[in-house]
């Protein structure tokens, strides 16, 4: 890939992307662009990329290890399977294409012995108290891109070696993993680290497969913290056309569009519920729940906080208004799609 | 409604209504589409869509019941009335259209006896103290689109009865007043409901006709709150030629374009003065005022905060710096209209 | 220019220029005419605006005056003077034109005696202590575009006669500095000035000539406050070919493109280490640093803000996290170009 001459590359093609990740102009040309040059994307060195050598984290005294085995992988994605738009009461045009590839990441039992369920968007979320070590077994299952990915956590500490980042001629290990390789990453749970907090690839195509779908959660508490009796994990975010290759611009939640096909959530009045909502994608959102409202950090009472890229909101109350809600995004046109139920019960 | 294939439709303008609602490409005619839905949706039915009934809120003790006549309806907007933009000192080009066919609230007396105002952007602003219920008869008096139409609070405690939300098959009365109709909603103000909040339309055509100018704002105070002296709410947003079928993207606060046209705020020095700022469309903007900052929530000091769709700041200071003085949003583009005068007197 | 049917300009060019800020359109053509139409803008009249006079502020007991040279001029600026981007190990292309007419603050010595560097973007970072007042002596020395310029502050106080905004009919001598001419800002710095500010051209054409490059910072500071070890102002901005005028849409940080020409930031264990980022166009971005993380105003630990435009965050630590580090805006198209090297030394 050093080789090419990139901005050759991109200079056809920066400010088309610019826009076709915002799913504003056609540049499905582009993205398949991408798409090749990453395949062509040249492991790290054998050798060291400069002389800082890391110690591997070790849990705090009374912290644990926390493992997962997650591999990343190409997969049919079906973005509205119930085939409806439940908010407004009428089923989707079945002639539409709404299947495409993206990249998942998935669970699996220790090992990699067995798959914990389907590849997911977002992927697996990661849990861990303040003091743990995570370690993250991240295996390159892709069979269709063939392409490099990686997992790079935000929140937690890390060192270079576990970055997950490609860095061209200073990409780690963990900067790279090949298809059919696997890495190890192991990231400490500080106390800076309380919060929740987004994984996503940052491999040679990262904007690319991030968009296809390779990002995921991770929560981080205090020790002792009360556990939320309903907790939701929602990345706002899209798929527009240049990513799926289908006709249509789609406001997705957690890679589904409109009520029922995105997450119904469901508590009951009195449980403790925590929504923790992230920006998936290359816009701006709010995120606004009906007939409800909470104390931001700041304590101010707020029920439509602004989301970015990758940053995160929580939102969290005991729940006292029975009902059935919707939920959205409340930037206007996102709400075609970006919206969901949640049913309090009594 | 249930029976068009709306994804038929959406598949045709769902990309292109993305984009069109940000005023960036000419989809009127989608616009229009949108219209011709809306008129075709259905009310709901008559017997209650689940099993759930609520009570009808009632004011905590010492708390008082505040009750808003209002009705939504046409109106012939003038986005610049003056014919001049005050800021850049000249007059725009008279030759030019400024006024289209919006959607509005209107403050009436008690039993909509009689209107004590024009219908305004924003609508009228309902003010309450914790404690208190808020009473909103509100009426459909249009007579050009003829679409159902909501209102829709934020902050404000309120059971399904009241959410004013359209829901397709699981619609409830308050969530579809039918032209020629009228729905009484019922809002607590309970301690979390303390801020400034907006109110909308959100009923079968609620993109498009929030985007009209169907819109306000409800300020909800703790008891014995100081009233500020000069109190200002404004909602920066844009008409662009989707919206309005005229030429131009317009970039308005409160409606209007251009100093002079947008409110013009006065203060003397020493006055406690108030500015409630929303977003009001589907860009993201930010509030600042010349001569002066503020602090914000966390207690850092600010002069132009960042605002989303639909959520407010408050900036808030005794006045101390006499001048005229600009304000306006400061994303480069909005400031073509976004913008307003400012005068502390001595 | 008062003469000018400007809305018969704006007409043919609100909407896209609207656009054309933003990159996504091709509209060179009204940029030049906004410089067309500057250039005829009229100074402000000798009389008075208004009756208004204002006391020129002095320093509080124990304060200083902060005194700075800076003049504003055209110079040639080259986005990318490596030619290469260090995250993806390539060189950019070396027949893509990447050097363009920017205008650019540049600070003086006393009295404008000799340069102390070259024009810069952004320009040169004013700093001053709470009871201090900055003054700052601004000269137009543009050859090449020919217009007015100004220097309007964020946070510091200061009356009408130094707000440095172009206001039309009521624009006062700071609001209008013609090419070849001065004029002294005095600004003071209150308790409630404390924090990091952009300062930016708004004169008559302050749209363009501020997104060509004429902006910098301003940090004022508690009297005694800690001075951080490292402290780094980064404005994350674009120049879109309407702009430049070259072929592409460049992401940058203050001016430059890519790891590598975008500043590299040193530091070592133990220092203390501050960023100031600032949103410098009319996107909005977020900011992020890998391995690394800091408590925001209101007690939440964060790593990737949100960041709108002219306002700011400051992300400050003790460093403990020895490697190479990449920081970027998390905004996925932004990433080409928008992002640089971290350097965090044992």
């Amino acid at each position: 890939m050093r080789q090419v001459d990139r901005r050759a590359f991109l200079g056809v093609s920066g400010a088309a992307l610019f826009c076709a990740l915002r799913g504003e102009v056609g540049t499905r040309r582009e993205v398949l662009a991408h798409d090749a040059r990453a395949r062509g994307a040249k492991p790290p060195a054998a050798d060291a990329v400069d002389g800082l050598t890391f110690p591997i984290p070790q849990p705090q005294p009374g912290g644990a290890v926390r493992e997962y085995w997650i591999q990343a992988r190409a997969v049919r994605w079906d973005i509205a399977p119930t085939g409806r738009d439940d908010w407004m009461g009428m089923r989707l045009p079945p002639h539409r294409k709404r299947t495409f590839w993206a990249f998942a990441y998935q669970l699996f039992g220790p090992g990699f012995a067995n798959p914990l369920g389907p590849p997911s968007i977002p992927g697996p979320t990661l849990q861990a108290t303040v003091g743990d070590v995570i370690v993250a077994h991240v295996r390159n299952a892709d069979e269709h891109f063939d392409q490099a990915v990686t997992m790079h956590p935000h929140g937690v500490r890390y060192t270079p070696d576990y970055d997950g980042a490609y860095l061209g001629d200073y990409t780690r290990a963990g900067g790279f993993i090949a298809p059919g390789s696997e890495f190890k990453y192991t990231w400490e749970c500080t106390p800076d680290s309380v919060g929740v907090w987004p994984y996503h690839d940052h491999g040679p195509n990262h904007l690319v497969n991030t968009a296809r779908g390779l990002f995921g959660a991770i929560i981080v508490r205090e020790p002792g913290a009360k556990l939320p009796d309903v907790e939701t994990v929602l990345f706002l975010h899209s798929f527009p056309p240049n990513i799926t290759g289908l006709d249509e611009q789609f406001q997705v939640i957690n890679g589904r569009t409109a009520a029922g096909n995105t997450p119904t959530v469901r508590s009951r009045v009195g449980q403790d519920v925590a929504w923790h909502v992230f920006g998936g994608d290359s816009m701006f959102h709010t995120f606004h729940v009906h007939g409800h409202r909470w104390k931001d950090a700041s304590g101010v009472y707020i029920d439509n906080p602004n989301l970015g890229p990758m940053n995160s909101v929580t939102a969290r109350w005991t729940e006292d208004n029975p009902g059935r809600w919707l939920y959205h995004c409340h930037v206007g046109p996102h709400q075609m799609g970006m919206a969901g139920w949640y049913f309090a019960e009594e």
